[in-house]
Order: C-alpha cells, then sequence, then structure tokens
C-alpha cells in the first residue's frame, strides 16, 4: 500500500480512498462539490489517472462524482483555446487522458452521480456504467463555445449506443436522461443516488475476488478496440477541433 | 452563390433548392413523384453528390424524396447487371455514390418520407435521421434478381441496428416499420409526413449556425469510421455481388 | 452428396442431417441429450466447423442442442488448462474453432434450445438466431474457474449488444434471458421450444432458394468484419486468459 | 471518345493527349514550361485528375512535367494557408486530390522529367515510376515555409523506401537523386532525358494490350492498401499542418 | 510420431519427410521432377497445408521443389477459371491455401531450388527464403492468360521489396533473378543448389532446438500482420481477379 | 527550463543534459559506463521517457549509450520472468516503455555508439538513426533465455528492413553490422565514433530552429502508423512471450 501514499493527496480536484481489498474510489470535485471543469483539472487529470493506473495495488477503480452533478460547467481558467500554442497543450491533455484511463488495466466502475454535460467520456471508457435517476447525459460546451466536437464524445457515444443516435447526440446537443441511456445501452443500473456508491462498492469488491492476473487481463483483452478508436479518432478529432477553435478566435479575442 | 447555379438545374432526378443559410435541400424524384431508381439515376447521384459535396456554401444538406415513398422501385433500365463489363460500370459507381455522400463534409438530414425498399445506406451516412410514420425499411431487390447483397446495406445496418438484427434484416428481406427502426437506433425521430420536412428544416437552420468549420469538422470527425466500412467493405461486397450477378446470366438471358 | 458421407457419423458429439437442398441440422449433444463440453469436445469442433466449411453441397447451416440447454456444463476431462503446453493445444483450437465457423461460407442459423453458459460466441458468429423463451445467456465459466475471459464471447457481446452492455455482461457474469436478449438485439426471433426446429428449417429452406453464389457472397461479405475481432481479438485474448491460467495453477493444482 | 473532348482542354496547367488505344498522357506546366505550383493549381488538380479518373476511356495514364523539371517551385499566389478558413479549402483539396489519384482505376505510369521538390507523393501513387539520370526527390516546402509536413509526403515516402529512410527525408529536408532512390526501391527505371516519354509510352501501350478489367482490377487490388494510408494519414497530417500554419500565421502576416 | 503417418502418404504432389526432432521437409513435385500446377494441386494443396498446420509435432517446416524449378508451368486441367461457380471453387481455395500456410505456426524455410513464375507469395509467406543462384521469380500466368493478378502476389510482393517494385514487378511480368532479389530483401540467402537442402536443414535443425513454444510463438507473433493482408486483400484481389476471368470467357471459349 | 529540474537526476541510468534551444540528450549507462539491462532499468525507462515526453521544453531528443555499446548484457537482477505475476510487471513495462517513447512528441535521433544486442526497438522508434562503423545489431537474449521474442524487434526490423529480412533477422539471431544496416535502410548515416554525438547535435539543433508545432506535428503525423503497431503488436507479442516463459520455468528453476 506504499506506493498509493505517494499519491493519494497530490490531487487537489480528486478525492482518493481505497479498500482493503483494493477497490479505489475516486471522487472528482471541487471544494468538496461538483467539479468545475478548467484548465487545471484538465492538466492535473492526466496525471491523476496515470497515478493511478501505475499503481498495481489497485484491484477495481470506481469513478464518480461530488454534489448533485458529475460534471456539467468549464470554466475557462487555465485554458488557452484559441491560439495553437495553448491548443496544443489541450491537445497533449486530452488525447492523454483518455489513454491513461484505458491504461488502467483493472475494471472500472462509474458511479454517475448525477448530470454530465461534459467529458461523459470518461465514464463510457469504463466497463460498468451505474448512474441515479436525476442523471442526465449531453454534449453542451463544445456548440456552445463554437468549436468542433472532438474529443472522443464524438466517437465513444456512436460506439456505445449506435451509429445514428450517436451523432444525433452530439449535433442537436441532446439531453438525455438515465432511462434513455439505459434503454439504448450506456447505463447498466439506475440505483437511487443514496444507494449509488454502495452498490458500486458490491459490484467492486466482487470484482476485487477474482485473481488479479484474471480481472486484469479481461479488461486488456476488452478494451483493445476502445484504444484505437481513442489513439487515432481523438488524435484527429482534436486536431479538427483545434482548427475550428483557432478559426473562431478573432470573434472572442478583444 | 455562384456555384449553385453551376449545379442546380443539372440534375433531373433531383430538385435542388437552399436556405439562405445555406441549408440545401435535395428532393429525389422521377417526374416529381416517387423515385424510380435505374440505371440513369445509379449514374447521375454520383454526380449529384459530387456537385454538393464540392460546394463550400452548402452548410447543410437534407436529402428526401417525393412522394409517398423514399424510394421503392427499380427498374432495369440503364443498367447492364449481367455482363462483367456492364457490371464495371455499376461498380465503380456504387462504391463512388458512397464516398462521395461522404465527402459532403457538412451535417446530413435524411428525411425519410416514406418506404425504403433498396439503397436506405444513403440513410444510414446522413447524420440525422427523421421517418415519417408510414415509412418502412427493406433491403428487397438484391435477393428478388438473385444477387449478393454487397452495395452497402450489408455493412450499415449491422453498423446501425447491431450485427446480429443486421445480417438477419439482410438475409430475410425483412420489413421494418419506422417505429421498430427507431426504437433500434437507426430513426431518431418519426414526424407526420407533413410536419417532416419542416422539422428537417429546424434541425437544419439551427446547424447552420454554428461557424461554419466547426460542423463541418464535427462531420468529418465522426464520420472517419463509415469512410472505411465503405472504402473496403463495400469494394469488397460490390466485387462479389457482381461475381454472382454473373453467375445467374444466363438464366436471365434470353 | 458424397462428401457428406465421408464425416457425417465422424463425430461422436454432433447429430448431422441435411435436406434434399442443403440444408444442414447440425445437433451438438452427449449422449442425445444436452452437450456437456470438455476437451474432447473442444478438440473434435475444429474439426467438424471445418469439415462442414469445406462441403460445398450445405447451403445453409442449422446450429442447434439437444435436450433442455444448449450448453451449460464444462467437463476438465480432456483439459490440461494450467500448463503451458498443455494450454497451448486449447490456444490453437479456441482460435481455429472460431475462424473454421466463419470459414462456414453460408447462412448459419443458431436454433437455441435453451440455456447457453459458455461458448455463446458460437451464437453470435451465426446470422440468424432463434431461441426459446427459456433460453439464457451467461459467461460463467471463466471467472467460476477463475481465468480471464478471452476466448471470444469478451468481444462478440459488445458487438452484439453495446460496448458497456457487453463488459458488464462478461464481468458480473449477468444472465441474460432471451427476451431481454431480444430486446438487446442479439436474439432474433423466441419462439416455443418445440416450434423451434421447424421455424429454423423454415428460414434456411428459403435461404437455399436463393442461387448458390448469392447466399454465399453475402455470408462473405456481411462477416469480414467478425474474421478481423477473431483473429486478432482472439489471438490476444486466449492468450491473456493463458497467462492468467498459468497463474492460478498451483492453487488448483495438488 | 467523346468523353475526353469534354475536359481535354478545360485544364490550363495539363496538356492531355490519348493514344489510339486509350494511353493518356498527362503533362502537367506552366505556359508550357515546368509547372509552378500555386493555389489555382492545388484547386485545378483536384478536378483534373477526378475527370481522368471518370472516363473510362482512359486504359492506362502517364504522368510528366514539362521542361526540366517535374515540379519545384511553389507560389504562394491564390493560397490562403494562414487562416483556419483559407486552409480548410487547402485541407479539402489536399485530400480529395491524392483519392482521386487513387480513383484513376487503371495503371498509372511515372515519367519525371526532372527535380521534383514538392508533391512528390503524386509520383509515388503511380504503379511504376521512371526518372532520368537529373531528377532528384525532396520535401523543400513545408520546412522553408515553417508548417509541419503532413499533406502525403510524410507517409508515402516512408512506404517506398523504409520508416527510418522516410523520416530522415522530411525531417532533414534530404536530396536524393534518382540513382540513391533507385537502389531504395522508389524508382523502377532511369531513362536519359530524350528517351523517357518513348520508355513510358512503350509500358503504356503493352499494359493497354490487356484486357480493359483485368489492368484495373489488379491496380485496383494492389492500392487498397495506399487508400487507407491516404484516407486517415493524411486527414490527420493536413489537420497537423493546418494548426501549425495557423500558429505562424502573426510571424508571416504583416 | 502417430499423427504423420495419417496424412504423410496422402498428397500426390507434396513428398513428406521428418527429422528426428520434428524438421519437416516438404517437397512439392510432379512424378519427382518439377510440379506442374493445375487445379487437382490447387485443391489439395488446401489440404497439404491443412494437415501440416495441425500436427504438433512438426517443430519446423521445410518448402521445396524437386527438379530444376520450384514451379513454372500451369496446366488448366481441374481449373474451371470461366464459370462463376467454376471460379468460386478456386476463389475458397485460393484463400484457403494461404491462411493455411499462415497457420503452420512454426518457424517456415522456404528454399527455392529454381525459378518460380507463378504462386510466388507461399515462398514470402515463410520466415526464411534460401534460393539457388539460377532461381528467378516472375508473376507470369495471369496476365498471359488475361486475368488480375489478385491471387496474393499482388500485395506480399509489395510487402517484400516495397510498394513501387512490388506493383512494377506485377504490371511488366518482370523476370528478377536471385541476386536482385536479395539485395532488395526478400531472399535471404544464396545457396549453391547442392547445397540448398542441406542449409536449409542446418537452419531448421537449429530452430527445432529451441522449445516449442518459443518458436511457435515467435513465429505467430511476427505473422499476425500477414494474416490480414492475407484475410481482406486476397478476399478482395481474388474476387477481382474472378471478375476479370468471367469477362474474358467468350473470347476463351469455343 | 523549470520542470527539466524535477526529473533530470531522477534516473540512476540515464545522464540527461539539454542545450540552450532544448535538444535533450539522453545517455543511458550503469555506472558511466556501457548500460546492463535489468529489471531496474526496465522499470526505470518507463519513467524516464514519460517524464521526457511530458516536458514540453524538450524540443528534439537525442538517444545514445555510454561507452563502447548501446545495449549489450542483460542482467536477471530485478526481473522476475519465469512466474505469471512476475512476468505481469515485465508486460505492463514492455508496453509503456515504447508508447511512452512514441508519446515523445518531438524529433528523436538515435546516436548508436556501439553495438545493440537487446532493445534494438527503441532505437527504430526514433526518426533519424546514426551509428558508429563498429555498431552490430542483433537480437540474442530472448533464444538465449528460450522465450519468445515479443517486444517489438519481432514487428520494428520487419517495418525498417522488411518482412523478409526482419523474420530471419529474428528466428536466426543474426548479428548485422552498421554498413549492412544501412543498406538496408535502418541506418542513416556511419559516423566515426568520436563524431557520433556532434553530428546529432548539429541535426538536432537544425531541427529545433523550426516552429515548435511543426517539428511536433511532424513526427505525430509520421508515427502514428507505429502507434498501432506498437500497441495491437507488442500487447499481443509480449503475452506470447510470457506464456513461453512460463513455460521453460520449470527448467530454469531449482
Amino acid at each position: 500500500m506504499n506506493r498509493f501514499n505517494t499519491y493519494r493527496d497530490s490531487f487537489p480536484n480528486a478525492h482518493l480512498t481505497r479498500s482493503k481489498t483494493g477497490v479505489l474510489e475516486v471522487v472528482l470535485h471541487t471544494d468538496n462539490d461538483t467539479l468545475v471543469f478548467n484548465g487545471h483539472t484538465h492538466e492535473q487529470f492526466v496525471d491523476l489517472f496515470h497515478a493511478i493506473g501505475s499503481d498495481r495495488d489497485n484491484r477495481v477503480v470506481i469513478l464518480t462524482g461530488a454534489g448533485n452533478a458529475f460534471m456539467e460547467t468549464i470554466n475557462p481558467e487555465g485554458f488557452d483555446f484559441f491560439t495553437p500554442q495553448g491548443y496544443d497543450k489541450i491537445y497533449r491533455e486530452g488525447r492523454k487522458v483518455l489513454m491513461n484511463i484505458l491504461d488502467i488495466e483493472v475494471p472500472m466502475i462509474a458511479a454517475v452521480n448525477g448530470p454530465v454535460r461534459l467529458h461523459s467520456e470518461y465514464i463510457l471508457l469504463a466497463d460498468i456504467v451505474l448512474a441515479t435517476p436525476a442523471t442526465v447525459f449531453q454534449d453542451k460546451p463544445h456548440f456552445e463555445i463554437g468549436v468542433a466536437s472532438g474529443d472522443g464524445v464524438h466517437l465513444l457515444w456512436q460506439e456505445a449506443i449506435g451509429t445514428i443516435r450517436g451523432r444525433y447526440f452530439i449535433l442537436t446537443r441532446q439531453e438525455l436522461d438515465a432511462q434513455t441511456v439505459q434503454a439504448w445501452g450506456a447505463v447498466n443500473e439506475i440505483v437511487p443516488a443514496n444507494k449509488l456508491i454502495e452498490r458500486a462498492r458490491e459490484i467492486g469488491e466482487a470484482l476485487a475476488k477474482l485473481p488479479p492476473l484474471t480481472s486484469k487481463y479481461t479488461r486488456i483483452a476488452m478494451t483493445q478496440k476502445l484504444r484505437r478508436i481513442i489513439d487515432e479518432g481523438v488524435t484527429l478529432g482534436l486536431a479538427l477541433e483545434g482548427i475550428s477553435a483557432a478559426d473562431i478566435a478573432p470573434r472572442t479575442a478583444t
């Protein structure tokens, strides 16, 4: 359990706790309430998932949020979206954060504690998705800011709910409730908010009972296809998003 | 708006109109009624979609049909299906028409105005699919003529509704109504026939408000996977369809 | 019909009969009751599907089981799972059996006569899936034995019912009933047990009426993608499963 | 021969002549001397190769240049490289021109009449490469202008001469003479300048004697891999080149 | 050594002998002299390589020919090339024979005893290629007969000697001597004819000393890419070759 | 230059220095002489390349060795090769180290200061390869230890020097001198030992003069294909290597 101590308190926007059996809980938050995503968390989460994936004592990972939503708002602080060099930082981080989630080679459970209006692709890279009745999913900020949607949501939703549903979801900024997403295949269970983490732990502890290579190699074998989608599709998608951002820069600059 | 004038009246089987904001409506038709597909339209549509894709003033494309159906009947006129050299023309056109649809690099909305019994793959290459309550989908002519189904429907339906449903659909010549296809994910909205085009325009105009590179690059990023399915899968599928056609030629020839 | 005689009685765990039109029925069984899977059937089925695929007089293949289940139990007899050299035999057979099913280049109908708790990937490689009301699907033995799930179920269920549903199914050893699997897209029809084979024959005979290259090339064109999933994904998955088996060997050895 | 007349005189920078047997010669030029590449030729060549590929009477294509070089200099006229919307035009054309060369589905012979310092990827998409002793190859303008090299040379040279040689060639702006490139595999024959076109015709006429589907389908089958390299690799490469161009824009703007 | 006895004498055109250490020698022949390829050998070799690959006691395989050439002439006997149904048999066999070579999961050594003018792709699927000084390579019969070259040579030569060299080799029916092919990378050693088999055995016996899984898994890991080239590229290439054959049928029929 | 200070002295087996322009030199060593590879360096280099890739101030990376060889000997210290759980650590590190080299998104120059008998794949992931006259390349330890060769050399040598040469190189433990490897394409320049680093710096400083996104995006665009080879091919290759190691464990254990 030594390695855990080197990083457990390193991430201002993630509470980390781990059960004796190796079930790690990751609670994304801002000041103990729902995370406000900004340029600093974009950078921080690259390192967060890297640290988690590098620690072989993590046997199962539960990803959840604080407060009543998983992630709803984005704050421009710490982002330089509109210059190519500024965007280059986002480009690298955006690709790395997803590959680092896939490099967590143990089963992952997303316990979606409420609305997710950005970076819902984190959730679709988990193997098991639990959501509360009040959860809704949306790809909101891309078109609100005015940039192309290329960070992974544009591919993983197609993969999870089908190609026609997935593209409509992005293009119309559709808000999908948990029941619909469950009917469409991207939520496994809807659980009352006050039972959510408990249910995630129950599944997690069952998985932690498997021999370590067994659960790990099942995750690796099951997610190989997702690695290619991310490595190729997000490398392209974020590049295009970057050009679209450069294009609208004059309008947003003073 | 100059370029539009060079092709808007060039296609006897497609009415083209464009809103001020760049939402292009493409109505496939035969004498202002439902299209009767034949060898001439097969050739014409290659050029039609090429012209549309080459015009950067098209910001959104709506694809629809005339009369009470989108496409139901095929007429052998203009096709030479049963000699290798005759089929070679179909082979090239069949591959090009789909790549040309994908080369339309702006959001596409299919407004399916009624039954589609052939070339439903055009619709699945759109990003958004609206259908009327009376719409049904089927892959009818391949097995009716007696040739293999390899023109794209054999892959895109698997992609859109799942591998087992998609293969059953082709092999049993299943007729699927709009409600079922919506439940299975390949129709986004069912809209009364007399509201269909209006709803398509509403979505189209909303998309036309996005910065031009934003909507375009979202389409490119979202459809990269479909390009490979078409370029590889239809190149193979249509070759096999061609051999199957050559095989039954003696039976159909006088 | 000559070639059929060379193999029809060669497989102790498969009854083979063929209609005049070339619809082959394959009934997997142990002593005329539900198959008990073991190391000998693992080897035998490689040859079984190879023989079927090599006989050009087979025009359609129906795959079904005997008794009240399709496949529920596995018997360690004939398997050497826990030494690398023993596993190597399983490794080759496990990859070959699935490629040999795909090398059956005519339409395949799975008539699932009851519960399937292992090797349900055989069924998903068929083009049409019929099931009885009492059918349930599960990936049971991998985690029960304690090894990684890498033999094809880990990929084909994701392909058939979606990436999130498919991974949950494997990781939680979920039991899915026929109605649910139909709603999720991997069963086409639910048929009373006493009508099952009749319905499969009805579909099979309809397909047998197609010109032979037509049905064959449609199958080839529709399953090209599955070949890659199997050839690459099972080659990796079974290698990882093998390491996980080697790891738990000491615990299971006396 | 009718179709040829519709486009033979349409391209100010390409002389087109065709032998009775269907061997088309395409001489790229500026005022009958070596081509000066600019924004107008970038656009024109998209249409040029599209027209050639669409004409089924072209049985073999010879691509060559005028004067003492194939292509050496680039002129900024007609290019808007440094704004995202300007670059978007280059982006589409850059991808289309290469796919349009691959859509020429008959054998192509590059008769390289002298130095090639840009767009040498056109040549590597031909099936047969002849060069004069004075020919040299280089990727000069990308780094001279200061933008990333992503238009196809970055991948096709690796494909043609090896991954390590190909990357060195790009990064060091290496100039390779014809003898070296022949030794490395990307030139088939070195022919004196005054015999070059004669030798190309000799090969071309031999190929034109093959049955039309035979030569055509050999080209299609041999170049399928190149299509994927271009469609995926140039879509990414040019997007990245575009961001790099946007980045250096302020330095080049007044 | 039991299994070997079941097939060692089953192939009229292949002499099989095996050393005590498991080095299998396969000598292709016709009446103990150089093989004359025909429709019967096309079918026979599918089974030959399948039998070899299925026998786990084969530890290394040496493939060679009888007489002064490896394979030079093709005899139409047993082929029905010009009807779709006749071609369908060739289509299946042509794909299977190459996959069956790749399913030989132990190191393979080609000992090329003289000219190879057809099916040189067998040799390129070996891991080690030895040739005599008199060996030449050519793809002769495809264009001589008048059909497209799509059986694997069209892709494997590009893979082995480079994309430009490989396409020229096919299109010009180029004859390459052993020295050139060695310089270009597809022959490892040139060995006098009377030392050829001895040298192959020397290398084979060295490989047979490795632990069995070690040599086998190195072959599997090294050839995964070739499997995809064959499975996808030959499935397409042979389909196109088939259409080209159907096209020229009238000219060859009486 | 701040970030550099956080890791420059963190790696006992790598000296790191950086020029003012951002050209980083990485000298792998053991006590200032040629590196002795062992389990600790295997782990350390994962972090080393991760740190280098994460520092955006590195503009070019030169990789070289200390003493008269780049890497020749492997020491079992710190490796647990023969138990599945021990191997699992090697498995993860072996995959990560190569992806981390590819995640260095700036031009890389390998300055090969002498013999390389293991992990030569590090060098082939660089874009430019310089070698001394005394350099030789070999894949020595895999077969010496008795395990399959699956760590990347089995694929990257095929990519760099051709499929037949690459497989022979692995299977026969061939030693290739620098001149041969240059002739075959995987060494760009042979430089006297005492001029090696100087020449590397010269090339590096030229590259450092390019605008930062320009050189970086050229590297990303040029190496996308290598990412897939590594991510898929090494994930499989090392799994197979692991099973082969487990197999020979009893022979090496006391």
